[in-house]
């Protein structure tokens, strides 16, 4: 809650969007935080920000866990920070307990997994796991112009006495906890979901090119009506999605020009954002989406560009195992789920083996000022990933 | 065409709004031309400028010609200007014949008739004819917050030796010539057109309140999605609006919060421009606008604010007459025809005498870059102008 005071709104909400000032300041007081329990801080050329603490068999790969601190501009204080700083605790309880781990665990928190600032998002996960170069994504633009690797750079020399490391060390797990951001768990009354899968997603933009004209001379039958062409293709779309019935489609953004109201828009860009854990679910609403974009654009021309396909992905079987187990023994109560958002631990499962705990949030809310976890659930979440944390890093295969 | 140098845009077009340094800079031009052609300039309170032309009955109304200056943001050259310039260059005829009118000749710019900076447009000609007062208007604000009030103080402060006289003095007639904005005379290839009529408008702004969510993980079922309600809003307002044929139907404003590809967006605000020459037209448009927003809303909620309501207006039977019989005399083709687009006219013609002609313009293309009328077609238009004021201006009641 703490870190929630770095892009506070006035709302209670957090707007602290990736590579911000609000967003170094509150990775100054991480590193701050870790210090004071003796961790030592190191981030890597994507600006992703580790606390180590050593473990008595040093050149065995460390267990990672954390999650990222990146919030979208009407964000709450839980969705990734909560991950973080539970992790940051179970680094704590395991000091505090005077105990000392076999590898190293190391606290992270990812660049810019919201993808707001900058488009797509994951951007640190991606690029510590091999996902994607440097290259891929240095020239990404925010809305004022600038550019990813620029942003990286000014985060870069704002750290303090931080070194630098590769990407892409080896790593022995990872694990991320998270508020679940549906209302799986809150409908069970269940505190802690041990996560199966994160759901297949697409993402597009269209752009819909027609013709400004008057709005009170133009005839009808020769306007080139770009918001009227978006608006056929946003319904259609939508109807095209109905089923089944947990699909997943946004229209998020739409924006219009000239946007003036006497005059017929020009041209609308809008972006469509469809998710569903079955992959054949997804790929017959994309090719339906194209056939949608292409058909019902007359009289104006659309163009379709895919930013983005994540096929479904599973988390490992052992870690999941693991997760159960340790709520098990804890005595709280537990269950399997999907997650129906994309993680930072999405991109890591390519690399090591991966798990996600999630806990419930009021409403299933997140990407909303309201977010809000109960007090009892967030703790209960953090005692798991303390457990499990400990015994991978005893006992994960080196 | 030589005042689209002030508001010049690197396309062609001109982007000159109401009250800015832009319009402040081309009034001050118009008085530099009307000087050297010994007008005198004058202004009122709602910063509409005149330039006059005594007449050897000064007693008598006078006879005002004009239009307007401002532009739509994406404008072009013609719209407005083209009916002041006109005017200054029928006065000019007159004066270079060695004709003195019995009646005193005002060409006129009045302010604000676009309506894209401070809306509702017609400022100064609703000020002028009584339809409104100051107070009615001069809180109104630009985007940036500016109030009216403030920016006319502004234009007035900038006039050099431009004294203030008072609204609403009697006027013995209003002629304003205007490009059409529509097809109908390039169509019929015909160079001047009489206006019968204006077609009747209604606007209105519809706010849609759903709340944020994330795309990704929010149930179809929970959602209370503020784009996609004000989609079907829009799909089903255009549907309605289908006949007759020649209504027009206008979104042209469609804004977005929070506008983020990854938010199930919260609000939606847009506009509604409805315009159609028959009243009962526009009557049953809107009923049907009324019902289909309280309707769809579901399961959000939305309110409709109408914001103007201008019945169909009708010219003056003696002007069209007279502009019939003056285009007769010079052998310009023209014919009756209504105006599809509002113009200070309306607001002249409850209050005086009006009339309005219209010349082609390429492909009814206007509020554009590329708006475009002929030479030839501009000139045969100023020269129907001129007779007119003269005939007015000779033999108008007084």
């Amino acid at each position: 809650m703490a870190l929630a005071q770095f892009g506070a709104r006035a709302d209670g909400g957090v707007d602290r969007q990736a590579l911000t000032t609000d967003e170094i300041v509150a990775r100054a007081e991480l590193v701050r935080w870790g210090r004071t329990l003796g961790l030592e801080p190191f981030t890597d050329a994507a600006a992703n920000l580790f606390l180590r603490l050593p473990g008595w068999e040093p050149g065995l790969p460390p267990v990672l866990a954390g999650s990222h601190i990146d919030t979208q501009p009407t964000g709450g204080k839980f969705d990734g920070a909560y991950g973080v700083v539970a992790a940051l605790e179970a680094v704590a309880a395991i000091v505090a307990a005077g105990r000392a781990p076999r590898r190293t665990v190391e606290v992270v928190a990812w660049t810019n997994e919201e993808g707001c600032r900058f488009s797509p998002g994951m951007t640190g996960s991606e690029l510590y796991a091999g996902l994607k170069r440097m290259d891929d994504v240095a020239m990404l633009r925010d809305a004022a112009g600038l550019m990813l690797g620029d942003a990286i750079d000014l985060v870069l020399a704002a750290d303090r006495d931080v070194p630098l490391r590769p990407l892409g060390r080896a790593a022995a797990a990872f694990v991320e906890l998270h508020i679940e951001q549906g209302t799986v768990l809150e409908r069970l009354g269940i505190p802690v979901g041990v996560v199966s899968a994160i759901q297949g997603t697409r993402r597009y933009r269209v752009q819909v090119e027609g013709q400004a004209a008057h709005a009170g001379t133009a005839e009808r039958a020769e306007r080139q009506d770009a918001l009227m062409a978006a608006v056929r293709m946003v319904a259609a779309i939508d109807q095209a999605a109905l089923e089944p019935e947990d699909t997943k489609l946004t229209v998020g953004l739409f924006e219009v020009t000239p946007n003036a109201s006497s005059v017929v828009p020009e041209r609308v860009l809008f972006s469509i954002d469809l998710r569903h854990p079955d992959d054949a679910v997804v790929d017959r609403i994309d090719a339906e989406i194209r056939s949608i974009v292409a058909t019902l654009a007359a009289p104006c021309s659309a163009k379709l560009r895919q930013i983005q396909h994540s096929p479904t992905v599973t988390f490992s079987p052992a870690i999941r195992t693991l997760i159960t187990e340790k709520a098990g023994v804890l005595g709280v109560p537990h269950c399997e789920l999907a997650s129906a958002a994309g993680h930072d631990a999405r991109s890591l499962n390519a690399f090591c083996p991966t798990g996600m705990i999630f806990v419930p949030c009021r409403d299933g809310l997140s990407h909303h000022p309201a977010e809000w976890a109960e007090p009892g659930d967030l703790a209960a979440g953090a005692r798991v990933l303390t457990e499990v944390v400990w015994q991978l890093a005893e006992n994960g295969r080196g």
